[in-house]
């Protein structure tokens, strides 16, 4: 039988990346799974062609509106809506595989998203993560996901072995450098090309970043230590990646090498999380456009801290890649399923 | 049997991005289709993980020396070298399937290619663009096949139509804006990121780009008019892409109706080419990572002239991907087999 | 005694741009030349250090209401509003030297005013390139002044020695690839830094633009052949810059030396247009922030015509750097006082 | 008397700084100060039109061998050469202001110098921070002048105050991201436009880059304390510019309210330091070509740490800027003569 899926929010960014994958999916390919209902809000009744001609094998579909009556009767939605809409489609489409790309169901406690969003807490859905312990099992088969932020994506995966490991004291300074395409497709001055081309700014800073608890929770989910986080996200001239460095104190007697075998164990059965060569530095560009980590580990000893790196493409490991993943293993298909390994470079 | 398939030049962009392709191609995920041999100049011996760190799966391959010993023993053999190498590896290698991105075998006139190319005309070889007329056929189960240029495929593919249905008389003003990639992997201070990034230069210009005569012998396969060409490549500050924009005098009582028409009509059946709903323009974001062209045709009745542009990635559709393009027409397998038509955007 | 200056529209790119001059100005730095009223729109009341934190010793100052009231009694007023406004704030400001960067004043036939911007004509005013012959003198002493659009200082300055000297069939094909800056500071999709970086498109095409009379204008003005023009606008991928290609049918027997030194000596007296070494193309980078135009001539002997290039920093020689020059002739003072010929380059 | 300047390595980037803001100093442009020799390595011979088109101004000029009879004669020499070189020049201009780029002379322990650089300490010179308690004085009048490296200019102005006023526990991890012309105008693979172009990565990291121990030598200064530094350098996509983070633990009972009026009142008298109102963070392209630095500070009470940033472009404030700060100093000139403090932005 073939899989239908719709999409929520299908003319954003997020909403264009997860139709890019599923139009290279091997199940798209094969017509075992169809893309279904794209809808947006004041885009509604415009043609693809209009919005995204970087998808012309969808030029001739018009954008619907968002309403769960377009949207009953998938087997899978992607919701790519901003924060605060997720509950209440989610609580109208019982039987589907729902999807979510916004923030609403990624918080465990009530307290910190009430803090951070200014609205009431939703609940908490699988954290789509796989490569998190005991993540993958908790999404394969499941019905409700929220897909994380792409800042916590990229430092849970560079901090995540050494955390875990005991290698450092969980006092985290995370600088993440961001390519524009992460604040989304909304009209600013602010994010006017003649503004960020030849710029260089950190925003959101001292912990005012909603993505600030999420790294805590998830890097709290594998050590009894308090995990502390000073996150500074900069806003870099290129419209996709991040790359994100971390310091933390390093635990007497860490070595070099004892650090890079942590990392080279933790992650040797994963697909999508790549651990560099010692001594090279992960870059952006090698991840435009698939769904990969690369990861890096270094012990700076004069300064007794160690350092972490990673680099991934927000659009796709960071948001609609990890998407199409937990679709993946929702539906129990192979989970690298229409992910490229393969980067865009240069 | 399993195809066995060879690149040599495999660290330049060209050859990375021949690799970026297979590895997604449906015959090498169904192991119908295998890498072997990567080759090299200086680049031998080194591991991949070094030099393409962009492929994470082949980043414990060697790279080889370009030799006929090591790329013998090969069904596919992709050169992406210098010019110059070609013909005798072509001679060397008889039973394999040769497709050359260098411009050796492109040129059907002698005198072309020794005034451009400086060296002896080594002879010519079925050209790569399926989309030309009778080119298709002469590509289907080809061993020896010449990829064309980038510029001239953007050129060749906006002007065609226009050329080939009588729109113009074909004096061409071309202006082709290009990304850094197609200048190649080379250590250069003209091509440092602090000398392209905030700067728009020409060069190559007034007719001394290599690539001018290449245009002229593709348009002059449609008409029994004289096909003269002003050609201005300008570099601009990204990594990949051409906007090629054309000019020419528009012959009387040609309407923008009827130039639209003959455009749809000429490429209506072709995957990689799309033709933009009139009024839209081609971007080159639209096409990043993908194998399509994005054309348009508009009369500008003022001025007198037809504007014809169309945008390509120059080391997709201009290169790489019609290198890939190429083989599946070579193998007689399905011609848009591993070749993205949706585009790595924003 | 201390002239006063004020600028109308100073939270924009020109009114910035304007402001940048003025304050490295030898007469503002000798306390010969004041800055009175910065005003605006929707940005009355909010302090420069908001809006310009680029200009820091105006940081305290406080931008205040487009007013007659505010603007009457300063020596000089630029205008750096949307088109429309100028006419009545003109009308008002009887004793000022009012200098004008919106198309209002620029175009002398009413129909082509008409036609482009869809408004009553108000009048034409000594138009500020001082490079065109007869234009210095208009400007000396004016006390309205309109400041050429950004396109058309590029094209006319590349073209006009051409045209004048009888080159060329003035039929020109011209494309001209821009930075952003030149669509201003206001928010919008299609000028998001992620629209924009890694993309070029062409826009306003065949026709449309607004610039293409005002190019006409100039040109018809040396020649009394009849002026065409094709004009291809071009966003490019970086902030500032916009380099202008100009192709024409080349008149017989025009050799290359000849066409070169009738740029020179057409150029020879002027301090802001560079004629760059035979074989030496313009690039944007070497006048980033500088207020000169590089160009270029070159013969193209096989596609019989003339290759005219020209590169301007859009913001400077373009727009705000012009209406300072124009500032210096119509007050009797250097006319390249605070005028960097020097760019800011790489 | 008319002061006589020479730079000796006129050729790269900071060199052309140099002579950018030397043709606008106002002692220039009154004839008080002449441009001398220019000399190069590979360079000499060649004209500066074809080596810096964007200093028309000195199109003319042949470059000169570096030598010491090309130099010697001068008033002052700039030494914008790569490390290795200042000993023996130094020794040989005795009469001369000799006005040194290179590292050779910033650092005082011989020991960290050949830990760093790997060759003999040559000693020390005056350090060019101005800002710096204590080194104004050392400069007025100085005859050899060691110029700052571009990173610890940008690290030591962000945290000075800080660590004087005993605002943090003196641990500090900085974080820099700059623009690629601080890797100097040579061919490298590593640094072509299509490589650091949509492309962010960290490099040196962990101890190993040069200007790590001269950090740690500014803000020793003004400490008892041991400091100790985590120094992450990452490569972004533009020319000029660097954001510099630091994070470090708060010290007790430390408040925001206190933490900016100690930076306020530490730069109160600075005219190229600018301290940004309370809440917005620096920007490079707000610095772009100025000899600023924006700081800002900020208590981040849930990690318990102080978030200090600055931006500055490291080709003024960061190298020609403060070379040309520096000359003032030493000829005892208005320190802020010919430095611009508004920036080319956008």
């Amino acid at each position: 039988m073939t899989i239908k899926v719709a999409v929520a929010g299908a003319s954003g960014y997020a909403g264009g990346e997860i139709l890019r994958l599923i139009l290279g999916h091997p199940s798209y390919l094969s017509g075992d799974l169809e893309i279904g209902a794209l809808t947006a809000g004041s885009s509604a009744g415009t043609p693809v062609a209009d919005l995204m001609p970087h998808l012309p094998q969808l030029a001739d579909r018009i954008i619907e509106d968002t309403t769960v009556e377009v949207l009953s009767g998938h087997d899978v939605v992607f919701l790519a809506l901003p924060h605060g809409h997720s509950a209440a489609i989610g609580k109208a489409l019982e039987d589907t595989v729902v999807i979510d790309c916004a923030a609403d169901f990624r918080l465990q406690e009530a307290e910190e998203w009430e803090h951070y969003y200014g609205s009431a807490h939703q609940g908490t859905w699988p954290y789509g993560i796989p490569e998190m312990p005991g993540h993958r099992e908790q999404l394969q088969g499941a019905r409700r996901i929220a897909v994380p932020g792409c800042f916590p994506t990229g430092a849970t995966l560079a901090a995540l072995p050494a955390v875990a490991g005991g290698l450092i004291v969980p006092d985290l300074a995370i600088v993440s450098i961001t390519g524009v395409s992460g604040a989304g497709k909304k009209a600013s001055v602010g994010l006017l090309g003649s503004e960020v081309m030849g710029n260089l700014k950190a925003y959101n800073t001292a912990g005012r970043h909603r993505h600030t608890p999420e790294v805590i929770q998830n890097l709290s989910e594998v050590t009894d230590e308090e995990v502390t986080v000073s996150f500074t996200p900069v806003l870099a001239p290129l419209p996709r990646g991040i790359l994100t460095t971390i310091t933390a104190p390093l635990k007497e007697g860490v070595t070099q090498d004892a650090a890079y075998e942590t990392y080279r164990a933790f992650y040797a059965e994963e697909t999508f999380v790549h651990l560099l060569p010692a001594g090279q530095q992960p870059q952006t560009q090698n991840v435009l456009g698939s769904n990969m980590c690369h990861v890096q580990v270094e012990v700076d000893e004069r300064a007794g801290v160690l350092l972490l790196t990673s680099a991934i493409d927000n659009l796709t490991k960071g948001t609609g890649g990890a998407a199409v993943q937990c679709m993946n293993l929702a539906l129990g298909i192979d989970e690298a399923a229409g992910l490229p390994q393969a980067a865009v470079a240069p």
